[in-house]
């Protein structure tokens, strides 16, 4: 059994100083004093946050700690697509090794819980998803990891990979991804029978990337509420990523497609990509629609952006979507910890009597400032036991 | 007489390692051998790169240094302004001290230029004026700096403000500025003849901001186009801050302005604001329009964003504009160093023999990756003397 822990001298969310007792992983009260022979740490006034939330990454397939990559890739999507299948084998991307990676550089920054999208195609077949498997397994003690099935090269169009997903469901994988049902398979019908197929027959959810931009995005996003509403999928066990659609000009037609995502509680996930339309981080919240984010592709062959830190992700939220005032600021982090946390089904989170003792103390006189300075001096710890300071996680990876 | 120092081992903008001899503070020659008694500063095989350029920075009014502020300001433009103008008593934001702190802040980064913009109104007067004059002059060994002066309050919608302008020009300013002549002063054929009859008097450039968006702000810049050509102002004595209208969805008569702004020898600054249509990057460089970079107002009474690092513009101006590719990562980093210099208007300046010895060197193996990881180990080099290491000026600020 574990020692306890108190855990002093922070400021949950940036309120008045106060302790927190960790027993067994969880938090047990808060505003306990020392004594009873009990370990202590001091948060030496820090502040205290739930752990922070990747909920959108794709950790088989970063290049991270390997040699710079040279990006001469061509301008399409499918260039990239093309590319990338081919540089797993020629550059030697290892999913289980580059996982790993991923995993010490995101915890390093605070990270406590994480989704990944793991291709399966007819070349990788289901060995990413044993790879990331692997690395979730290793790194159980560390954070907590979902895993989606995800078709980056389509669905329908290459003969093989749908078999293949129903394999990758077979291994454990958590939920079914897809991919532009209209613009990909070219095939709307026929990828969201698939996709939905695949959950039904695992009794799992889904969690589909939806690029394609405005009437088209919003056709697709029509067509999935519809089978989430016809198959009783509930509670955010339906998720799109990016919905781009949603940053359409004519919002009248956003705000009726988030009102029908609300109720039919499908939660999506944003990056506040810079050079996209993106769903409107405000009003979406407003409407009820729960809202997660993350980092998606960090250094890899589509692009050298990102590095894992959910902090800089509130502030790329923040600039995308104009948020200035500190409520604002709060608002944005608040996507990289109880946002995502929901947009993950993930009922056992936050900052409260009964959690996990999953947190991360932050230096800095309010939350905002905090994700305005990103220093590097924060301290993480994972049911109760530190996995990161300094911004380095305190275990190693290949 | 400056003693020569050798610079050795360096890479510069990536290329084959080599040396760089200084001589009275200019770059003498590349590929020297060590001896003749000469200093010497081992670049340990770092990059090299021409000192970065914050080419719009608002040095009088960010609160850097100063306590945090709770940002509660109202959404539009005139409740930041007028809340602006307020706090500068209320909270003390002494225009000389703060200055001083963010050239400390930004040299620290590798900056060894920068243009910026000072309020002049009929509350401080030309008081941000003296004050950021007296940080040009403590600091003239450390950076390079052009005084905009800015009528942030408007021109002609508050009566005085003119005489200030015309007070702050026979003070020494290097331009005259202007902001957005329809919808702040209402009256744009007033207001851009009043800049550009400032500026004649002095025989000085201008620089306004241009926040409009769409088809009035394209009327705007009609204007200006129209007064520097009348004018005979050419080599860029004419800058057009942020130009919003230029991200306007009508692509054609976006690259019609950008076409006349080449021919005219006008500049534009973009800082690739994510919330904001901006100036298409690519293609106004594609269409040759000089463009420059900056950080816009950091840490101050609008926003909470930003820290003066151009390096972080640089990925900014990449993420805004889907660039991806190590080509176009280095188009990024070449707006934040010679587009800034060409844009204020600076022969002076570059990687090149009898040229002031303005450099950066940078870990890394090439000039994406430095752009990607932003390491604070950078060491900055202001006319061949030591300005900065390891994120940190050398010289000390209130």
């Amino acid at each position: 059994m574990m020692a306890d822990l108190l855990i002093t001298n922070v400021r949950p969310h940036g309120g008045a100083l106060t302790s927190i007792l960790v027993q067994s992983g969880r938090i047990a009260a808060f505003g306990v004093a020392e004594g009873q022979g009990r370990a202590v740490f001091d948060g030496a006034g820090r502040l205290a946050i739930p752990g922070l939330v990747e909920a959108h990454a794709h950790l088989d397939k970063t290049l991270y700690g390997m040699p710079w990559y040279v990006n001469t890739v061509g301008p399409r999507l499918i260039d990239k697509i093309d590319n990338e299948r081919a540089c797993k084998r020629s550059l030697g991307i290892d999913a289980q090794r580059q996982s790993a990676r991923q995993v010490a550089l995101t915890v390093g920054h605070g990270t406590t819980h994480i989704r990944t999208h793991v291709d399966v195609d007819t070349e990788c077949g289901v060995s990413s998803i044993e790879g990331v498997m692997a690395t979730r397994e290793a790194h159980a003690d560390h954070v907590d990891m979902q895993i989606v099935a995800f078709p980056q090269s389509g669905l329908l169009r290459r003969p093989g990979t749908l078999e293949l997903m129903d394999a990758a469901m077979r291994l454990g994988a958590d939920a079914v991804g897809g991919i532009d049902p209209c613009s990909m398979d070219r095939d709307p019908k026929g990828h969201l029978d698939a996709v939905f197929g695949l959950a039904q027959r695992y009794g799992k959810g889904v969690d589909i990337h939806l690029h394609e931009p405005g009437e088209m995005g919003a056709f697709s996003m029509d067509l999935i509420i519809e089978r989430a509403r016809a198959l009783g999928m509930r509670q955010q066990s339906v998720v799109i990523s990016h919905a781009f659609c949603l940053g359409m000009p004519d919002i009248a037609a956003a705000d009726a497609l988030m009102a029908e995502l609300a109720a039919a509680e499908i939660a999506i996930m944003t990056t506040g990509a810079p050079s996209r339309p993106v769903p409107p981080l405000q009003r979406a919240r407003a409407a009820g629609v729960v809202v997660g984010t993350g980092s998606d592709g960090i250094r890899d062959t589509w692009g050298p952006y990102g590095n894992g830190d959910l902090l800089e992700r509130a502030m790329f939220l923040g600039l995308r979507n104009n948020l200035r005032k500190d409520s604002e600021i709060e608002l944005a982090l608040d996507v990289c910890t109880h946002g995502g946390a929901a947009m993950m089904g993930l009922s056992d989170y936050g900052l409260a009597v009964g959690k996990p003792a999953d947190l991360v103390l932050l230096e800095g006189p309010c939350v905002a400032e905090a994700v305005m300075s990103r220093r590097a001096d924060r301290i993480t710890f994972k049911r109760g036991v530190l996995t990161a300071r300094a911004g380095a996680a305190l275990f190693s990876v290949p």
